[in-house]
Order: structure tokens, then sequence, then C-alpha cells
């Protein structure tokens, strides 16, 4: 499949937008779909997702959240309920208008995100603060028709993970949504070698009907940021579009507080272009879908299949995601793919290996050549996928601090912005200057490092409010 | 949420349909959806959900499925390239005529199952044998705008999951549909402990653009059937309709040959209808949200609470799905509001139960009394739950024997059919001959159980084809 064009990846450092289409393309994660800006994720592309998924349904579930299934459609009048939110999502709607042969007596939405129905429901179920906190996740899809669209980063459908909450008083949501954050940082951090910077969003740049934005933001290879996951403080507003009331502890009815967090498959375009490299893929081993393959030498030669086959069973048993490829590629050819794979550790056995009760091992990220005594290959190979894991946070981390500039100067921030940093400066908070710098630079805010009104604002020179990173953004 | 309607479901034995409804509600394992025919489904039966995808995830896993992602919206133009397929489906499905805030040029279909759109991504993928086998499955929503509704068994959106394989001989393909078909009965019986009728469908009853539909049939408490999950070989009709081809071994251009098989959020409905009592739900332990339940009694006497969570602690840590239920409600109101939900254990610990390092169990299935040391407490409610696992699929297999006749005589079938049994009998395998019975009794036929040609069909007397089960169906 696409065998034909390993190694003919457009170059990185020169062409970043078009080495991404590559990569994934040529590496089996994913396709173009038939409709304009949808996606097919490929198996490979999809084993991704499925380790993001299993990794946050258990860091939910040991945090008491439940998951749950809401309809796919929504009622057209449902979006109109929350004023600010339908600003946010009316023109970019797919609507339904026949159904079952019939034309509808209402229009239908395809959710592009599930605030208004889950709400809607939560107001039912909710009666009093025993029903409190209403704590649930769905992992669904999701649709948003965008005009300019990229796989994984931008597509008319994609799959996410959306939670809500109701509270009974206002810091309990803060708290819901700071701690989801962490789940998500932490998530990034030791899953995917991701670091982030997280904060909360301006006023500016906050999600329609929210009272507090928090997001976290990863830097790509070309110094441009990713929003990779938000988590929002709906506070009460969403509650008195759909009347959420509860009974609460002195017999009033009150409305209640929500919140609601999620990511999506953008992650998996971020993991690409965090750790990708001029070869292709490299994925961390945490959430390599192959963590080892197994590449025999000399495979005409007696005994190379058997061990290799000994030390697949030995390794699959020991939980390590290995992949023997037996198929008649030459080891040349097989380099060359799983490489471009990014799978985080090559293995060669041939029969000067067996002959020394060894293996050859070969990392993704530093292509360090290291021999490995096969008395206890389990143990060496372990501790290879964690120093591999290891390194990759690191050389991230790095990365991350490289692209980080502190300024005063407004010139400088959008010199230093337009060559591939993230600038950290001081702002008064104000939209209208925030929405000025955009006009003119195409630039903004990301998220807010720390409150501080001991200075003045980089654009507009009135008293700062924040430290905020400045950036470009996918 | 709901608690004033414990004990206060329709009766079982006289108004089942009724019944049905107000135990899936007043469990809340499930509500009604804002669009008619669409359901939300809650925690308590989204978490059997979870337990299905686990396990048949596991087992397609073991046999090399991959999960992939197709999009949710089809171009109608795909829709029609397969002339019997389209049949089949065309009155059912919910259309997207806007997107973006414009008219589309062409509408978009929301999918009532993938073949098409997979098929069209096959037949871009697959160039060689090489390529073969192509084994994908993908766990997502549906639609099928169906006029009358009722949760689980019949919604506009449901959610399931369908696989798609494409093999270089139709020998394989057969395979693949009666090793899937082994898969599901595996997953009812084991996980679900409900018996089943498998074999092939009759012509007339297969999917549209099928060669041969194989099914599992599970009998309800009324007697009625529910198509639990189907696999389908397509023979070569949808490679042809979408030019699937492949070179082959001897360098010619062949047609693939292909499969689906798929269950849904249906198999919810079958649990609840196989296995519920006058009481409410009960749940096999295997599937059970929650396995075991624990109430203190007289929990203001000291140590009460204490040992309750030191059995909580004990159990949970050996993967015991336990819930302790500390609220202020009395026991006896937690007694039944368990009961309902068919909790398959309930753990009563009070200050006698205590003094003498004893709990006392209460079985959903038999209503069975223990008295269980505390001192090996893990090992006694496991092996209790490996009992209660075993007794349910014992229950359920006695029904569904109580309920299979056979006979020779039509009145006979019609009659018992209609008082709840499941007939088996000769048939000639005609289509208008079937159709002939279904229009004048409503009864269709099932699955084939053997094909025979020694006998005279039931109903028009002709040579038998095969003895098939006859019953009424959800």
């Amino acid at each position: 499949m696409n065998k034909q064009f390993v190694n003919e990846l457009a170059d990185i450092n020169t062409n970043f937008a078009q080495w991404y289409t590559d990569v994934i393309l040529k590496t089996d994660m994913v396709d173009y779909g038939p409709v304009k800006g949808t996606m097919v994720i490929k198996p490979y592309g999809y084993a991704v997702w499925e380790n993001i998924q299993q990794y946050l349904d258990k860091e939910f579930k040991k945090r008491g959240v439940q998951n749950a299934y809401f309809p796919l459609l929504i009622p057209e009048s449902y979006l109109k309920r929350e004023a600010e939110h339908v600003e946010g999502f009316a023109p970019e709607v797919a609507v339904v208008t026949y159904a079952g042969g019939e034309e509808l007596s209402e229009k239908l939405i395809i959710r592009p995100t599930s605030e208004t129905i889950i709400c809607e429901m939560y107001a039912k179920w909710i009666k009093s603060y025993r029903d409190l906190p209403m704590v649930m996740n769905q992992w669904c899809n999701v649709m948003r028709w965008e005009k300019t669209t990229r796989p994984f980063l931008r597509t008319s459908e994609f799959l996410w993970q959306e939670g809500h909450t109701v509270q009974s008083c206002p810091e309990d949501a803060e708290k819901d949504v700071q701690e989801m954050l962490k789940v998500y940082v932490g998530c990034l951090r030791n899953l995917m070698a991701i670091p982030t910077l997280q904060g909360r969003k301006t006023e500016k740049e906050k999600f329609a009907g929210a009272v507090a934005t928090y997001g976290m933001e990863a830097i790509m290879k070309d110094g441009k940021c990713l929003q990779a996951g938000t988590t929002h403080n709906l506070g009460q507003n969403f509650a008195k579009a759909s009347n959420i009331r509860f009974l609460n502890k002195n017999g009033e009815l009150e409305y209640g507080y929500s919140t609601s967090w999620g990511v999506s498959t953008r992650l998996i375009g971020a993991l690409v272009m965090v750790h990708g490299d001029e070869r292709g893929l490299r994925m961390p081993p945490n959430i390599a879908p192959i963590q080892a393959v197994i590449v025999p030498i000399a495979n005409h030669k007696p005994g190379v299949n058997e061990k290799c086959e000994e030390v697949f069973n030995l390794l699959k048993k020991a939980d390590v995601r290995v992949k023997l490829d037996n198929t008649d590629n030459t080891p040349g050819w097989k380099f060359n793919e799983y490489e471009m794979k990014g799978v985080p550790v090559r293995l060669e056995i041939g029969p000067r290996d067996i002959e020394n009760n060894v293996l050859t091992a070969v990392r993704r990220d530093t292509h360090e050549k290291l021999t490995l005594n096969l008395g206890n290959i389990v143990e060496e190979i372990q501790s290879l996928l964690k120093d591999v894991q290891d390194n990759m946070l690191k050389q991230a981390e790095d990365n991350l601090k490289a692209s980080l500039i502190e300024t005063d100067d407004f010139d400088e921030l959008v010199k230093s912005v337009n060559d591939g940093k993230v600038a950290l400066a001081y702002h008064c908070g104000d939209e209208k200057c925030e929405e000025e710098i955009k006009q003119k630079t195409t630039i903004k805010t990301r998220v807010i490092y720390a409150y501080d009104d001991s200075h003045k604002c980089i654009y507009c020179n009135k008293p700062s409010k924040y430290r905020v990173y400045f950036g470009k953004q996918y």
C-alpha cells in the first residue's frame, strides 16, 4: 500500500505543510473521504486515537465521570436558545431537512457540540442538590462545516469526547475545569510526550457562552501553536438558557453551574507535528500502535524465523505492542517503512546475532544502534522503550523552550512570531486592542501566563492586565 | 431521580410491552431524546454497551480485525450504485441538504450502514492479493428513520459496530461470516447469559444485496424473537458495484469477495427482555455495571460504615464492580432500588453481622439469602457471582427450550406462535410461499435450522428445502 512512496516526503524544514500531508497519507494514518473536508481514519491513525481514549477514559472514571450517549441530531430551536453560543456555531452547521422520505417540520442540526441537547436533558433530570454533581462524558462524532480543512487538524467531521458537568456552586464548577485541564495536560505529557502551555484564554478567545475557557497549547515543529484541548466554565449561562434548576439545601430553586471539556482527533495531528522529522513519524512508545518491530535478516538461513517468532512471542506475552514483519520485502525496504511509520524501536535478528545470543536494536529517536542480550530481552526492551519515551519528552521540551521568547517590544513580537516563535508579553486585556493586533498581524493570544498589572500593554501602552502568550495557530 | 416510581412497574405477564418501557426508564438506562424516535443512553445503560464493546473488541482483535473510522455522511449517488441495497434503505434515510450556510450541490445521506462508503475506500486501497484480506471494523452511530420506535429495540439513531472484510476467494469470505457469527453467539452466551438460535436466513429475509445472511435470534420472555446480530456474505455484489478489484496470483484482475457483520445497542433491549422479571431488571454478573451492592444496616451504630468501606475496598481491589450505598435512604428503599436495577448480589452488613464476622448476601436470581464469612469474602463473592452467572444462563436456556415446538401442522404453527412459541417446521424455501405466510399471519421465518428435502412444506405441501424457525419478531 503506497510502498512506492517510501522516502518521498516533502522537506520538513522548507515545506512543513506538505511534509505533514505526505507523512499522514503515506504512513496510512488517514485518507480523504469522498465528501469535501471529511477524512477516513485508517487503522494506523485510529490506533493512536484508541490509546488516547483508553488513557483518558481511565482517568475520567477514576474521577467519577460516567459515560453516556446523547443524540446526533439537535432541533434547530435548541441552538437559538443561547444567543452567544449560536453566533459561534450557526454558519458551520450541517442541516437535515428530509428524513424518512418526508420534509421535516423542524430542521435538525448535526451536533457541532452537545451543550444544548445535554443541558436540555439535565434540566429534566436535575431536581435537587441530591442529584448533583451530574458528571457525564460522551465519546462521539461532531460536525462543523469548515471552509479550509486538513486531516486531523480541521475536518468537517471529527471524533472527540465531551464532558459535561453540573455543580451546585461556582467553586465546584471551577474545580472541574481546572482538574480536567490537568488530566488533559497529563495525557499529552505522559502518553504522547508532548509538553504544553496551559492557562486561561482571554475574554476574546474564550468559547462562545462560557464564563471562562482554559486551554492547552502544544507547539509544533514549525513554531505554530495548536490548541490541543479546552475546558469551559459555563457559569449559569447554559443553565439559564435550558432552565437547569435545583432545589438547594435552603429549599430555594437555584440555577446550576455547568462546565464542558473536550479533546478531539486533532491530537493525532499534534502528535505528528511535534515529534515528526525528515524521515517521517516518530511515535513515543506509550502511544505507539507498534512499539517494536522485528525484522528478520537473511531469513532463508536456518533458525532465523524461529528465533524471530520466539522473541515476538516473549514480547507479546509481556504486553509489548510488537510486530514481526516476515513479508518478502527486503530488510532495507522494511527499515525505511517502519522508520517512516515512526516505530520507536526496530529489532534486527540475523544468523550472526543468533550465534552470539543477541539482537540489534535501533532507536527511532536517536538512530542509535544497540546490541541487546537475548537472555533478558523483555527487560531490555521495556527499559529501552522507557528511555525512548523519556528522551522524546525531553526533546519536545527543549523544542518548546527554544520556541519561547519574552519581549516588551511589539515589533520584536511580530517579527519573532512570524519567524516561528511564541512570544510572552504583557497585555491590557482589552478585547478591541487584541482584535487590532489580530487584524494587523494575524497573531492571536493563546493562553494567559499570569495576571500582572505592574507593566504596560505591549501594543497600546495602557496598564497591563496579564502576561499572555502570542502565537500563530493551527 | 424517579425514586417515587420504585415498584411501580406494569405487570410483566399481562403487559410485557409496558413493563419493558417502565423498567428501562425507571432504572435510568435510557430516556427519550427530543427528536422523535431518538434515545439518550444514560450511564446505567451505556455501561452495558461498554461491556459489550470491550468483550467484542478483544475478540475481534484476537482475529486480526483493525478498527478504523469512516465518515458519517455519504454522497447520495453512492447509495444508488447497488440497486438491491438502495431499495432496502432509501425510504429510511435522513438527508443533509444545507451545510455551512449553503445548499449542497449533492445531497448527503447520514449512514444507515457504511457498506457503500467503505467499499469505495477499499476500491482505492486494494490493488493486489497482497493487500488482502482487508479486515476492518468501526464502532459508530447509524441512522434509520423508522416509523415505529422503541428505545434500544428500534430507534432512528443507534450505536453499533460494523465489520467489513474483503477476501480473495469466496471460501474465505464465507469463513469470515461464520467465524463472526460464532463470536457474537459467544458474546451473548458468555457475557450476557443469553442462548440463541443461529443459522442462515432465508432468501426472503436476507440483507439486501447479500449472497447469504446469517443471524442469531434470542427469545424474549414473551416468546417473541429478537434478531440480535447478523453477518452477511456479500459475494462479489458490492465489489462489482464499487469496483473493488485485485490482481490475483495468476496476474488477473478479479473482483473481491466481501462481507459485513454487526451488532448494535439492540442487544441491551435483549438483555432486559430475556432476564427481567416482575421486580425489574436482572443483570448477569459478567455484564452487570454493578455486580454487588453493599447496603449498611443500622449504620448509626459504631463500626458499620467502617466495615462496609473495608469490604468495599477489598472487592474493588479484586476488580469486582462493587458499589457502596451510604446515602440516607432506608435499607428497604435501597433493597427495592437495586433489585429493580438487577444488581446480581446485594450485601447487607449490620452490627450483628460484624459481631459474627459475616455478612448477608442476597442473590437477585434466586432471592436466596446466604451468610458469608468475612474472612475470605473476596473468594466467596467471586464464586457467588459465577454461580449467579451460570444459573441465569441455565434459566434462559430452560426458557428457550420451553419456547420451542416442532410441528408439521400449519394451524398448530400459527396457534402456538401466537401463543408465544417459536415453531420449527419444514418449508419449501419458495419466497412467494414465505410471503403468503407472512401476509396471512404476520409470522416470519427466523433462521434455517438445517437443510432437509425429505419432507413437505408445512404451508404449500411441496417438497421441503429446509427446517426453519418461525416466530414473531421485535
